[in-house]
């Protein structure tokens, strides 16, 4: 032991939503090739990179309460701006409005709250399903050899893709890969990282694209804390497909049961 | 028959919810008593006003899909003004920011999206409950003798208000009273007619308000017309109570058993 140690490479997630302070509620970032997806980034890093801007921000006060972000049009490869504004600020809450821009075009939008957590009364209502630890699932094999599907490790208890399943309720133990600890940014990516729920009911692949999601925060910090690197699992299930879109439902749960966030998206499907 | 009708006096929402056109882009509103709750508008009827706005504007194509809105700060008594920003369109689908405000003070952000519903492969998951017709449920008498809840008529079917229920599920008839023909703006406000969760959980009143809500429209212009004026089915049930906020997932569901709308809500606590 000499007291050096080997220089550790930052998280290609922590990469990824690396931002630059340009100016007063202006932040720069850049693409990753990480968690590139099909055409654009994987939605829940870009996600999470507006999140990340707002906790930046240095008006910020108190931790995310409630997130909704609405997906306009692809992200290309490359430099990209974000914009914080708060809203209006009052003793307990902040109220944001975030917004994406790539050659002065929005990209996405979101809205946002952030709020100091106090002792109440509480009671979780949500039951957290009784499922094997994430030890005793095997990882699912990659799908792809590359993307964003290679940041995160999927050990599927419920729920088989390309396949006429009962219904499309999943449940899956999900963790970034490399493990890294918890934290609001990367829950909001996870989030984002339930199978297509259309995927689960018709076998054969169809494009798809999230256009909205929708994210309430259950937990403090010190429960993120608590948690660190664990899988987290995440369940599932659609509500309706019909008109090219459809939305689901979704908790997501610490390793030891505790409801970290409940989230819903609406997804655009072709045909 | 001599050809004359009685002039009708239009539907109080229809009041509630009338814009005047001041600017591009801009609406003037004004609160009505009709619809009043203990402090400020009823919610259901601010995003009402905010969705007519958005419909209203010129430049509005296709139908509302996605809706979601955060309550920053109570609309006193008066004059409100509505500012619509289409953020951006495409050939199927726009995205639209709207803002209300009193005194140049923001009180209420909302992020929306508008679309062409097309025909597609189409599966409803979400199942409606088995309950007894809207006939065959009692009207439950009014809680107070003025406010919004004179202006729905709500027929319990399941949660019984300030009593420990089992759980916070609650299934519900409710109606304008009178009745008027349903359609985007009405939907959007009986997605907040929902009992406060709490309210189903423990037997004591606290104060509560509704700080974000997030509606998935599932049904197109024809649904909504051939529903007509008849009670829609509400369904919700809390998923936790912490820190001072709960949330509660719902379905709204037509007469007829098609499901008109998901929706979620984030609401303040107290103890």
């Amino acid at each position: 032991m000499n007291g050096w140690s080997e220089p550790v490479s930052p998280h290609p997630f922590d990469t990824a939503i690396t931002l630059d302070n340009e100016a007063p509620n202006r932040w720069l970032g850049r693409t990753s090739e990480d968690y590139w997806n099909m055409v654009s980034p994987f939605g829940g890093v870009t996600a999470a990179a507006m999140m990340q801007a707002m906790l930046h921000d240095p008006e910020r006060r108190g931790s995310p309460l409630s997130f909704t972000l609405n997906f306009i049009a692809p992200i290309e490869a490359g430099d990209y701006a974000i914009e914080t504004e708060l809203v209006r600020a009052n003793r307990s809450s902040q109220h944001w409005a975030i917004r994406l821009l790539q050659k002065q075009r929005v990209l996405a939008q979101a809205i946002a709250i952030c709020a100091l957590r106090r002792e109440t009364w509480s009671h979780v209502e949500a039951a957290c399903p009784a499922v094997p630890t994430a030890d005793q699932c095997p990882a699912a094999p990659p799908r792809r050899a590359t993307g964003f599907l290679q940041r995160y490790e999927f050990r599927l208890v419920r729920g088989k893709p390309f396949a006429e399943n009962p219904d499309s309720l999943s449940q899956a133990w999900v963790s970034d890969v490399p493990p890294r600890p918890l934290d609001y940014a990367s829950l909001t990516a996870l989030c984002d990282s339930f199978l297509p729920r259309i995927f689960l009911r018709r076998p054969e692949f169809v494009p798809i694209g999230t256009v909205s999601i929708n994210i309430y925060f259950h937990a403090s910090e010190e429960v993120l804390t608590r948690h660190g690197a664990a899988p987290v699992l995440t369940v599932a299930q659609a509500q309706a497909f019909s008109d090219g879109h459809f939305d689901h439902h979704g908790h997501v749960w610490s390793r030891d049961g505790e409801l970290l966030a409940t989230t819903q998206q609406l997804v655009w499907y072709k045909e």
